[in-house]
């Protein structure tokens, strides 16, 4: 199958064979992706001149309405979704965060244009303010429509939730959107993008998909176009020094390498209700999609005192998370998304050793159930220790900053470049600070 | 006389001789302003270290409490930077938006400060929002001081106000700050800057000054700073992709060639009070700073069969304009900054007489008042008329889209940087589009 790009108002296939994609669990080739051949200014120029004009003639509330309409439609055709979302090595539950999740942000978006904003194609935005003493100068600050389109580049790890919660608030602002998912999984996306043209909600213009490349899109836009980059901080910092984004200044947004942790006070002593809730988080935040979001934590934080019994409360807990295919009754975590999310996942572990003890799991020994392990991207959840968080502090893993009690605190996230795992990388990984 | 930095906790003067910033109506030189020597790593540990744990260990309205000292001991001084200010070419009358707008602005942050935000060093946004059905995991939004130095590069045509606006806003926020001015008109803002040190109200570590270059300080910022950029797109677009500003995300904001244009609608005819309003500000706009503001209109927007009532009531109230010595009584526009933008502006001047008819001013022949004009940078209020407003659509003096009443409005401002004049270089410059 060759996955197929709709722009300029029909479905594309690419000119060339493009990237294999493959089934997760078993490796074999489900799809191709390539989009040589589209005319990317022509794309562009699809979303301004028909997209965009459609979007503009309706209110806020017309647009939560597709917006309600488009959710209702998506959550009856769900089902499919959930069949195609193994191949990505989610398990249901994993899929419940992608499908129903996306969907539910979709609602939200609605209910929000429905409720805070007006009637109206123009947002009000304060009273009018006099500036002059005569009256004869007064500003008043109005949101209008931006009138190019929004480039969004998303990530593998979302294929449905990370396309639905840009889309949302673009058509509720009255922009046309140009979706660009990771290739990994771009077979999810296109199957939702397809029911969602099919269904004839949005109007013609206000959703493009392009699967594969980008080609020369970037050579084209302007400042009434924005761009909403999801992925690793190294790509975004390529894309953000583009010519054409500096010189026309075009808006770009990037959500890269987020940096989250869980943090045990010390009075949640074992034996607690939050002890028990700590462990059980910290142990979904390392196995839920494989630990592949981009909110999993890459640290749990715990005061010296009670590492002994958090270490022993999560081997336990990890010990009953049955690794395999998806798909099998009792699989409680899949692989990853790809082999070379698996390469790139040990390689990073094998750095984190040298400062660390592996306290669960054996990357080289461990039973993946329904599925033969040398074919598919598995990696079992793996929990690393910290010799010594003082140490910690000026490493590559997060650069922490030790507190008096004993604990650690993560400082500075957002220069953290080479933490622990990337974003949507980190298969399953947890580390202690004692 | 050499400017001095106010840096690290001293007054430090440039190791050498660095730029000759001369008066801008007798060409006198006035200051040398010289960076060289300055250890900028060191100023911004210096911001770090000591200016933001000690604005951060305030309150916000402890915080406007200063800011509202502030501006009353500059209140009081301000007759000693009006003297200094004629250097700069502003009359009186120019330098009352320089000087009492600047101050005006820090009672504005001031009163924001204690009536817009809480008694406290944390800004809670928005209630708790339940996250979880059980209600074990809800979310909170606050907003935390920065952790880093704001550093303020400014623009030539406003050494007081420009400075103001962004150091109030700072200070509120409990982040200290490294004010970088133009070099041509530096020394109006260290003279500030030294009754603001001398006046001990802010902590030590909170303002820093850094006359001439910033040296390698941008090799130094991380994702805890914020820069703040005031002046060309061409100097913005090259500080932007800066390596350390774009590896380490750090914030960057510029404010660069604004398009502002008057725009006359249909009704005000000639002999309405909006005719006779519409016409004294643009009269105002082409004059005021001899042009060099930010809001200073690139554009008259008029109406075919209103334009030659506009250009006449234009001529008639131009040819009172008296030019010269800002000094001098009676003179309404001084010199431009320098000797560089008299250039500058001559030279876009030049570019635009191809699709337009000069139908006021005449730089080769105008009377200056009081002063010298070979040696200042005089340049008259000049007005040129569109010979063809449906030709300037795509032209590089604004990219205009006719509308069916003849008139013209600008489009894609964001983009269009090549206009008649650059940000602050407009020298007295007019243009109707008929």
């Amino acid at each position: 199958m060759n996955l197929q790009s709709y722009v300029c108002g029909s479905w594309q296939s690419g000119r060339d064979a493009g990237a294999a994609l493959r089934d997760a669990t078993t490796g074999e080739v489900i799809a191709h992706a390539s989009s040589a051949g589209i005319d990317f200014a022509a794309v562009l120029a699809h979303a301004r001149e028909v997209g965009g004009p459609a979007l503009r003639a309706l209110t806020f509330h017309e647009r939560a309405g597709l917006l309600r309409a488009l959710a209702k439609r998506l959550s009856e055709l769900k089902e499919e979704f959930y069949s195609l979302s193994y191949r990505t090595g989610a398990t249901k539950s994993d899929s419940l965060i992608d499908i129903d999740g996306g969907i539910g942000t979709v609602f939200v978006f609605a209910g929000k244009g429905s409720r805070e904003l007006p009637n109206a194609r123009v947002y009000v935005d304060g009273d009018v303010e006099g500036l002059s003493k005569g009256g004869t100068f007064v500003g008043q600050h109005l949101y209008v429509s931006r009138e190019g389109a929004a480039v969004h580049i998303n990530a593998f790890n979302f294929p449905v939730w990370g396309m639905l919660e840009k889309l949302a608030p673009t058509v509720l602002a009255g922009m046309p959107a140009i979706v660009k998912p990771a290739t990994a999984t771009a077979y999810l996306t296109e199957l939702v993008v397809r029911r969602i043209i099919e269904s004839k909600i949005l109007p013609e213009g206000a959703l493009q998909l392009v699967c594969g490349g980008l080609g020369n899109l970037f050579d084209h836009v302007n400042c009434q176009d924005a761009v909403s980059f999801t992925g690793s901080a190294h790509t975004a910092a390529q894309l953000r020094v583009h010519p054409a984004i500096i010189r026309r200044a075009v808006p770009f947004i990037a959500e890269t390498d987020s940096l989250n942790s869980s943090i045990l006070a010390a009075d949640a002593a074992p034996g607690t209700a939050e002890f028990d809730l700590f462990v059980k988080e910290v142990v979904r935040e390392m196995t839920v999609k494989a630990g592949q979001k981009c909110t999993a934590i890459r640290k749990a934080l715990v005061p010296a005192a009670a590492v002994r019994d958090v270490v022993a409360a999560l081997q336990a807990a990890l010990q009953k998370i049955v690794v395999g295919d998806p798909r099998a009754e009792g699989v409680r975590m899949g692989p990853l998304v790809s082999q070379e999310q698996r390469t790139e996942v040990l390689a990073r572990v094998a750095e984190l050793r040298g400062e660390t003890d592996l306290v669960a799991g054996n990357v080289d020994h461990f039973e993946v159930s329904g599925a033969d392990s040398a074919r598919g991207a598995f990696v079992p959840p793996l929990l690393l220790l910290a010799r010594d968080s003082s140490t910690a502090r000026d490493s590559r893993s997060g650069g922490l900053r030790s507190r008096r009690d004993g604990a650690a605190l993560p400082r500075h996230p957002g220069c953290d470049r080479a933490g622990a795992a990337r974003r949507g990388e980190s298969g399953g990984l947890g580390i202690l600070c004692r």
